[in-house]
């Protein structure tokens, strides 16, 4: 199958942003009435042998992963989930059924968002990799909640359970079966679009979703904001099976949303979330200074590592 | 220095979209707000081996290939240049100087066009690839010169002079001198986005950009408008040195503009192109029909065949 047989049976697959795809992929341009007044664009790729192993990953869930990280980029804004654009490097031994495959999980992370593939590109390479572009859309510039923002007194909130992402790494590492429902935290993962919306609509000051480990994006929202946030470890809510939170804390790809949030909109946030299909935990505060601090049920502070793909 | 590090570098050189980035990159997502009631966008993947190969090509001359081939798929929608978002995959052994100089060239692009690099995601690789995402604006979907819309009694016309990007692969084949200037059309291509707003201004009826060689390209438009186009071989306009018409034809990543326009806009539109500093080429007529038709002098057909990269 071309190159170009290949790309519009990508595309075809697709219906959800059809109200607003006026000119679809094929042409030499997607052409989108903006959903929105501001657009939220983000990039995010993902490289064979960097942020997954073959043939330990099943290539459906290279597809959806790739999708899935790059969306929850758009989640964390507050934003709704619009357009995708998939560049692919694809190993010339790549078979139409892996091809396909990887086609799957582009869909099932799009389709699981509301959000359509409008455009694509593909070429060969020596590894495989995937870059995901993906745009949604907010009601204007006041609506997105950036990493700014945070403001002393402030409560940090975390949205469902944490943990589950290296756990789930590890088992792949030791080869456990695609199937064990354990690694859809990496095989599967479900941006927070809801979510995020929820806690833009109650006030949320500061946002950002977890993929580098929530003690570093924490640090990205105190940086960001120009103040400290102090986080109880006891306080994390972690994932089945988990039993250490310093490590719940410095795991990546979680794709949970972390948050500030004045006091008197924890309340109302928590239960707008709920509604949502997930919980919101509040984990600690915003106070003046720097940094972040971890701190141990004795009140000690914890380092925590951030997380770091093998590159 | 770190991937962020980085990608803020690299996003800090530019201003360009100063105006529309409400939030620039570095957070979640960049905000924009689109200039322009549709938004055009497109993908485009360079991969070392495939579409460059090194060390023959120039860092700065890779970077600012791969964003100028992908601007210029918004230039033949006739659409405005916006925001240019990268992805990378570089090799370990990637010197920091060597880094500079593809930020560099994406620069140059950039710049070139009023493009501002609003995002980026760097990963490691064994090979180099950069993949572009751009975003432009139109005023409204009939703004947008689409592949479709070719009407028997249009005139075929192409801006500048073509078969120059296959002679500049040849001599970077041979090891010519990075700065001979005849290298310029693959080193550092020029989208023609005046032109193409110049053709859509004055009612052309489909519009592509050459980069798979004018007769394949020609037949994107046929097979897209469901017409024919006859193109006569001795009215293409020859870049210097160039003499075969059929080569010209066959001449890949020109990124000139092949459009369709009313016999009568031919003079108006034929100004406002030389107007931006290029010129627009009568090279045939659209018929009732399908395919291409080249036409030698002696009205016999040519088989010319497309532009393809050796993957």
């Amino acid at each position: 199958m071309s190159e170009q047989s290949r790309i519009h049976s990508l595309v075809a697959r697709f219906g959800a942003s059809a109200d607003r795809l006026v000119v679809p992929s094929g042409d030499d341009a997607a052409v989108v009435k903006p959903a929105g007044a501001v657009s939220v664009t983000s990039i995010d790729a993902v490289v064979e042998g960097v942020h997954f192993e073959l043939p330990a990953w099943p290539l459906a869930a290279v597809g959806r992963k790739a999708v899935a990280a790059a969306l929850s980029d758009l989640a964390a804004m507050g934003a709704s989930a619009g357009e995708v654009y998939v560049a692919a490097g694809l190993p010339k031994d790549l078979s139409e059924a892996e091809f396909d495959a990887l086609c799957d999980g582009i869909a099932a992370a799009a389709d699981a968002c509301g959000a359509g593939v409008a455009g694509g590109d593909l070429s060969s390479a020596s590894e495989l990799w995937l870059s995901v572009t993906v745009v949604g859309y907010a009601a204007g510039e006041n609506a997105v909640v950036t990493r700014a923002g945070a403001q002393p007194g402030d409560a940090v909130v975390v949205t469902g359970v944490l943990g589950g992402s290296v756990r789930a790494l590890e088992l792949i590492g030791d080869g456990a079966d695609p199937s064990d429902p354990r690694l859809a935290k990496q095989f599967a993962p479900i941006p927070r679009f809801a979510a995020g919306a929820a806690l833009a609509a109650h006030g949320a000051t500061a946002m950002i979703d977890i993929s580098d480990g929530l003690a570093r994006d924490a640090g990205q929202l105190a940086a960001a904001g120009s103040a400290q946030l102090s986080i109880e470890l006891e306080l994390i809510p972690l994932a089945e099976g988990i039993e250490d939170a310093a490590s719940a804390a410095a795991s990546g790809e979680e794709y949970e949303l972390l948050a500030t949030l004045p006091q008197g909109q924890v309340e109302s946030a928590s239960t707008a979330v709920a509604e949502t299909g997930t919980t919101l935990t509040v984990i600690g505060r915003v106070t003046e200074g720097s940094g972040v601090d971890l701190l141990d049920v004795d009140g000690s502070r914890v380092e925590v590592r951030g997380f770091d793909h093998f590159d």
